[in-house]
């Protein structure tokens, strides 16, 4: 079966799906993204995604190409299409396609993409092994709150990890202190137990993921704190993990040259990807 | 007559010029661009740009899309269908089409795009005005050397420039110093006559019309510095100007609400920008 996409009001086939050169995507990264999973035929935290959707569209005054509800009706269709039971959708807004200027064009109608692809999920030897990071200068711009395209240093830095043979790299700011992933969060848990994550401002993205595992750890009586941790906090760390869409909860058991714990994953990483997938499977009807 | 964009290895019309979705330049901002200007039918630098160009790819490990005599046939050719005689050419290149994924593609061909458009100088009048930036914070990457597609933050300030009423905006750093504006290079010459831009590293993107104008100034015996300067320094300045390929060297006669010199164009910014039209003219025979 051929993938479809969706590209301005038409589905195509995913090879045909194309778009105008002078597309302020393509030319100055002027657009924002989502991702969104879809586990065992429903999406998790559709409205999430689409409210964060909403803020990045607002933050760059880039006008919402089509409703709500028909948002909702292309995603659904284009997971009907291509018969995605457990897959990512992959969701693109730019502000249109205009002659080259700097300034916002004052008439761009925005352009809206979608794809679908299905994934399959790591099996639980995977996860119990966990997963590499690196640590490498956090180069961004100031203003990751906001989900756009610009994602140039974080492909830089992804590629570092994948040529270390790590799955992701920990940016690092001016303290010392890790932001985030290059398309994940980051978490430890101390010596004490307590879970930590990066109080979420302009520094970092507020993942959905991240949310609902804050809710999750409130709603278990798991103790955590919002606040900025070092590098050597995080190798000093009992666990760590990463969160995203994507990887869910994934244990990381190694930080560079140290292994975290014992270098197994951690009980309490453990426990909340399963409380996420948990989560993920109640989240029935949302399609 | 319809302008002619030339997208990997086909002259096309330019409304028929289109990418695919998932060219990475679409999702990651995973390339880099160029503009020459066309100046009385001859090329300016073009040999600085193309090396420019080199060194941008090289950076980010992308694949030359074609060799140089090819790319330079190309250029050519587009300034020939699009019969330009004063205008630019845009050229982009990206690390291409791939499934959607962090990391560098193994195999990936490098994307190509031009276009080409005419321009009309600004009159002498014009110039004599001079025109207003306004300074905003410099939020970019720190890696502002690449010239890269990762221009968001660069729109942005540019928005709020026009909304101000302004030409340019002046990005400043956390030391309260100018970096550049968001597409051309910021200079200053102070009471005592000495001719300031800030030096070229990761901060700024080095300017060939920069670099040109270093040349000149050298030829003609006006003694510069470059070192970094304030706003303080800026708006107590004799005169001030700033450099790009298609703004040459246009005065400065008002930063934020303060008027620079006597609020005309100064005189050696108006005798640079002469001299460099004039360094423009002798290129004859590059096309």
């Amino acid at each position: 079966m051929s993938r479809i996409a969706y590209v301005n009001g038409r589905f195509l086939r995913h090879s045909y799906a194309t778009v105008h050169i002078e597309d302020r995507g393509y030319q100055f990264a002027d657009g924002v993204y989502e991702v969104i999973v879809v586990y065992n035929g429903m999406m998790i935290d559709e409205v999430m995604h689409l409210d964060r959707l909403d803020c990045s569209l607002r933050e760059l005054c880039i006008r919402q190409p089509v409703s709500r509800a028909a948002l909702r009706s292309i995603i659904r269709e284009i997971i009907r299409l291509n018969k995605i039971k457990c897959g990512l959708i992959y969701l693109q807004v730019t502000r249109g396609v205009a002659k080259r200027e700097h300034p916002f064009p004052n008439k761009a109608q925005p352009s809206i993409v979608l794809t679908a692809k299905p994934i399959t999920m790591p099996s639980q030897k995977t996860i119990e092994a966990g997963v590499k990071v690196i640590t490498i200068e956090d180069i961004r711009w100031k203003r990751r709150d906001i989900k756009s395209l610009a994602l140039l240093p974080n492909i830089i830095g992804r590629q570092k990890a994948k040529e270390q043979g790590a799955f992701e790299a920990w940016q690092v700011d001016e303290n010392g202190k890790i932001t985030e992933g290059t398309s994940s969060n980051a978490w430890i848990v101390t010596q004490s137990g307590a879970l930590i994550t990066r109080t979420a401002n302009h520094d970092i993205l507020n993942g959905t993921t991240r949310l609902s595992i804050l809710k999750l750890a409130k709603r278990l009586g798991i103790k955590y704190t919002e606040r900025s941790f070092s590098i050597e906090e995080a190798k000093a760390a009992r666990e760590a993990f990463i969160s995203s869409a994507t990887t869910f909860v994934t244990p990381v058991t190694q930080i560079d040259d140290v292994l975290i714990g014992d270098g197994r994953a951690g009980i309490l990483s453990l426990g909340l990807r399963g409380s996420y997938i948990e989560y993920a499977n109640q989240q029935g009807g949302t399609i």
